[in-house]
């Protein structure tokens, strides 16, 4: 029997902690800071058992998925370099941004041979808490996974395997970079789009029956948790201030054209976005 | 009986065709350039008529809705002021912009007292060609309304009553600041994003298995038509110049508070567009 310490009920640990509980080799145990998350993942058959503290079931585990918002990664990273844990074990975490967790994971974790991969599912919706724990959340989703220096990643994706993603190993510069123009950059548009439109037109109550599917599509990710996107923006900050000032050169292009009249430079720019856009889905 | 002639079967003129031909009181003609949509639009009851000149079947004219791209509008209104009309013909068009199609009327139709009303609904889809013609596109979408110096808008409601959208009169300024913030700056954003995407991690069909919800969401639009949105952009520049203006000043806020690990102003920025995408669509 494999132990599995999942810590963090929310919508990725629980769709986690569900599809590997249903493995008849595993047990998988819950931790939360909650009690309601804890009894919901036990009544509902998420998880096998529960516990509140990390502290009391990780010296048992086998594989340990830290899944709690970034800075509490780096806390249990640090709780767990001090307890007396199996030898074999290996520790992974669900964690946005990369760079902080695994320099941590490096000062803690490597100096007593504790194997430790970070990874981070290209998954995961506008919801959050235990009840949105869902069998398919990983399906064909991008799982990249980030070798620390004394870590293989193969043990692990056996492991997931039943999750269906697809793995990729990667180093934590590129994920950083990816994740910077991908994801931290698209929201900050979304945000400053948001804010400009209601700075200029008033509550956006009033000026949201006029607005077409664009702005809607373009303002979804604007409706994000300002804590959890705060600690992200935070902790990718070189990658993201890189990506971002290309972007705001590309936005002045845009409006260097536009003040010249210069039509040929607008259908260039605009044509393209139009190819790169219809090619993105292709694969 | 009411002669409507319709200039432009593409999906937002084909859309108004197919709902006015429906009334009993209306006799819809439709203008192409292209004769398949003609024979298309005519075996499918979409109009009653054909024609491949507006001069022929402009003189009967009770209505007339100019549904091209903006620059052949501005080219058809020139020539309705240079044939015989019907002494109460009602002209409108369907132009995303409208300060030039405005200026234009006002310059020759107002002074031999053709009456003319800008008119833009917010609907349409991606798609464009006569076989998109769609009986819904305009149900409760908003439908703007700009009178020019002679003409009132509450003629133009009558006879558009039948496609259900709700009419609201603006003026040709408040339009055009509405929609460079709404529409048009978020599409410049759309372009950049995948342009500096593209830019920094090369071919978009590799990079693209990486991405999730909101890069697709953020970019959809970038796939829009680069020749229309090119003329979409110049004939809207002012507005649309000190609109973006403003959310490049919005981007460099969040740059500064990520360059000083400001976390009490990103959760400020990031929780006032959170609470206006919120509302957006409270109504």
């Amino acid at each position: 029997m494999r132990n599995i310490v999942i810590v963090g009920l929310g919508e990725m640990g629980a769709s986690l902690a569900k599809i590997l509980n249903e493995q008849p080799e595993n047990e998988v145990i819950g931790v939360d800071v909650n009690d309601d998350s804890l009894s919901y993942a036990k009544n509902n058959n998420i998880v096998s058992s529960v516990a509140s503290d990390l502290d009391m079931v990780a010296p048992q585990a086998d594989f340990i998925i830290l899944a709690t918002p970034v800075t509490y990664i780096e806390d249990n990273i640090r709780k767990l370099a001090s307890l007396p844990l199996k030898q074999e074990v290996i520790i992974t975490d669900t964690g946005s941004t990369k760079r902080d967790i695994m320099a941590v994971a490096e000062e803690v974790l490597t100096p007593k041979e504790i194997h430790f991969i970070g990874g981070h599912a290209m998954a995961g919706t506008h919801q959050s808490g235990v009840m949105w724990a869902n069998e398919s959340l990983y399906k064909d989703a991008s799982y990249f996974l980030i070798p620390s220096s004394i870590s293989q990643t193969i043990d692990i994706q056996n492991i997931l395997e039943p999750i269906s993603a697809n793995f990729m190993s990667i180093s934590i510069e590129k994920h950083d970079e990816l994740m910077a123009i991908i994801s931290d950059v698209p929201h900050i548009l979304s945000f400053s789009l948001m804010n400009t439109a209601t700075n200029q037109l008033g509550d956006s109550a009033t000026f949201g029956q006029y607005v077409a599917g664009g702005f809607k599509d373009m303002t979804r990710i604007a409706e994000s948790d300002p804590k959890l996107w705060t600690d992200v923006l935070l902790s990718n900050k070189e990658a993201i201030l890189s990506s971002q000032a290309l972007v705001i050169k590309q936005l002045q292009l845009f409006s260097q054209a536009i003040e010249n009249n210069d039509s040929a430079t607008l259908m260039t720019l605009i044509a393209s976005a139009q190819h790169s856009r219809k090619n993105l889905l292709l694969k």
